[in-house]
């Protein structure tokens, strides 16, 4: 397993300690969590409004910067900032145009002259948004939109979000992570919330290949059978099976996976009363969960993309604002 | 021949008959189609100022979603959004990646939680359209932007609006529709327009493959030799010949349409006098018709694009305008 | 050696006399540039204030119209467009598609029907812009982004701006040109912008096949040998390497041409004392000059990017705001 040393210091703060970049959950403390749960709760009602605009970013320029093709996530951060008021420039970049010989840094550089005011990166190398932000330092922000296997921010704060704005207090909750917690960014960054936000108790579940038991490094409890994994849970968080994967490890089939560790109504009910089913999407209907679930009142499936714009919005409010 | 029924029920009006969404011609009342090119009639000279904006939607979210290629319709619903001032999305999504499991209607759903406003859709599948309106039933409004064989009303409103505007009331004119009419959504929509707004005589022309007698089914006088069907004719549309389409079916090669039906000065001296030529481009120059009519006076091809651009902002207004 | 016979009269100006277009530099009197570059000066510090945007083209829909790929030039023009409030129509035009028989100027006069107020034309074959001014006369304004090896008239600008700014009057600078002039609309550009502003002596250099004699009929002195060249000069302009090309001419490969020609810090120290060095970027680090050079205090290169909006803003600006 890959390990991503960034380097000493703390890439996401500055000397005074503020946070001016969003890289990763670690070390982020939990009133800092909870400042930007709250800013997003305060931008969650503007989305009903016939107007959905506030001018907070007029004027400022947000880039998004993607090596990796991702429709969604690009369309989240865009709609974010537009409806702050923010220009964006959306720069898609396709891997081959990479060997062109501009490294990331020299992209950067460049956008930077042009005097932009932060970065939303996703890249398929894990440290790359910390390589960015040590570079950049206090010139311009960036926030790490998914970095290889390493972080996903956002998400994991999006995922928070719903936790304690729809199921309840973080910290009286047990969860379960289904799938494939080895290799997944999401995972790794929403552990790490999680226990910042005190949630007594994580638990993950999965093929042995994917949820090893040497992950109680990362203060989980593992589980490989899913009876005992979902007694008493209150939150089921189903990982996406990537089929790309599949086809180079020696993994079980996407039927094989989901007849032991899919999501179905009778496995849901081993959970705890009122469990609820989150996916970070886009799901596979049938192999993470049944499609009776997927639409089902138990899955906070949408709500979690309904939250996850109104938090976007507070990172990039939190980071740009701070320059004003 | 397929057919597109879209099941029970008017998708494209909530219970109590107003439109809000717009899928099709058919169905639509005169005076509906009046008071769209009405409302065009009124947008058409703001794009002659300086300053061509007005604030009607400002703070909406409309989403382009593209699964044909199409940079011409995307950037005229695109112009036409922004010279509202909403905020648009672009979203194109190959076919490639359709393949990935995500289903158009989960497309929709996540961006239905990020609370945007209306789609503008085209697909290549008939029916798309109608399915995405009765999934969104008054949650947003949608937009048929061409959907297969089956139809493209913006198109069809703006060729109206066109006649209308240049030529004459549409309930005195004889119009001759020439080409694939068989498989052209734009023609069908165009058939419906023109006979909701009362067209004496719709005539149609081309190959027996592509205009079989059937075709009377549609409410138009089939023709196949070219000297009857022009005489006396007002309007003269030609469709765009689908290079693609030649080499799969026994059609005639494009020379041979060109010789037996494309758009010449001496066959336009067989129709009345004085008629026009639209056509909805992109032309094929040399095909449906020569170079020289092309950029003669009486081609209205670019007239057209203008009104398109007016027509698709009267639609948009019509739509988000009712949700204000 | 292909020529660029553009045809008589001047294109870039109308029957006034005033310029209307901006296609080269070729033709422009010192007095237009300088005023130009006047411009820019007053807009370089919008750039560093939070709400970077003033309301001059607010309204205004300028089209960024590629049919070569270059995710810089096109950001360059989308953010100095949005700067100044205009709508940015993005039109990235594959070269696959122009097969699909819809001329250049077909495309032109649909996006002219939408009453679109300028182009900024990207196009693979010299004389493009030309072309496409001719057809629009005062009816749109047209910028030349790059138009085969002809001539790229706002990157020569920018420099101009650059080493005015920077450096110091340019008729009392020694100008040195690196690479491969003969196929570079940049330096083609560049040396035409140094003449009219009155450069004291413009040199060239590097391999013989990339900066034949025959380059003199453009006023350059031509040198093949590197420690002559340097010589007294106050100016190191590094073309980029087109490595694609090394694949299919006779020409030394990187190492080699980095060798003969590269600049190092051994051959920095030729020129004159304070010699800055400039270059198009994207630089090859490496082939062109050293990384070290590359990030040292004498390269002007991200200093020419932050001009370079500001520039364009300025030649959008005389351009667009001619009509309003």
């Amino acid at each position: 397993m890959k390990t991503w040393r960034m380097g000493s210091g703390d890439p996401q703060r500055n000397a005074q300690g503020r946070l001016c970049h969003l890289l990763t959950l670690e070390g982020l403390r939990d009133v800092e969590i909870i400042e930007l749960l709250d800013t997003a709760a305060s931008f969650l009602d503007l989305g009903s409004r016939t107007v959905k605009k506030i001018p907070l970013l007029r004027g400022r320029t947000i880039v998004n910067l993607f090596y990796e093709n991702s429709t969604r996530t690009r369309s989240t951060f865009e709609l974010a900032a537009k409806r702050l008021s923010a220009d964006v420039l959306n720069m898609a970049i396709a891997s081959s145009s990479v060997n062109k010989g501009e490294t990331l840094l020299d992209t950067v550089d460049n956008l930077l002259a042009m005097q932009v005011d932060g970065f939303i990166l996703r890249h398929s190398e894990a440290g790359a948004a910390h390589l960015l932000a040590r570079h950049l330092g206090e010139q311009a922000w960036v926030v790490n939109a998914g970095d290889g296997q390493h972080a996903h921010p956002t998400q994991a704060l999006l995922d928070l979000f719903t936790i304690r704005h729809l199921v309840g207090p973080i910290h009286e909750r047990v969860v379960l992570i289904l799938g494939d917690v080895l290799h997944s960014r999401v995972a790794r960054s929403l552990i790490q919330g999680l226990s910042i936000l005190g949630c007594p108790q994580i638990r993950v579940l999965g093929p042995r290949t994917l949820v090893p038991p040497e992950l109680v490094h990362l203060g989980v409890h593992v589980f490989q059978d899913d009876r005992a994994a979902l007694e008493g849970v209150d939150v089921l968080y189903a990982l996406r099976m990537q089929k790309e994967r599949m086809d180079v490890q020696p993994l079980p089939s996407l039927e094989e996976y989901h007849r032991r560790f899919g999501l179905t109504p009778e496995r849901i009910r081993l959970a705890a009363p009122g469990a609820v089913i989150l996916h970070p999407g886009p799901m596979n209907r049938g192999v993470e969960l049944t499609s009776e679930l997927a639409d089902g009142p138990q899955a906070l499936i949408l709500d979690q993309v309904t939250h996850g714009l109104a938090l976007r919005m507070a990172v990039l409010a939190r980071l740009a604002g701070g320059s004003g």
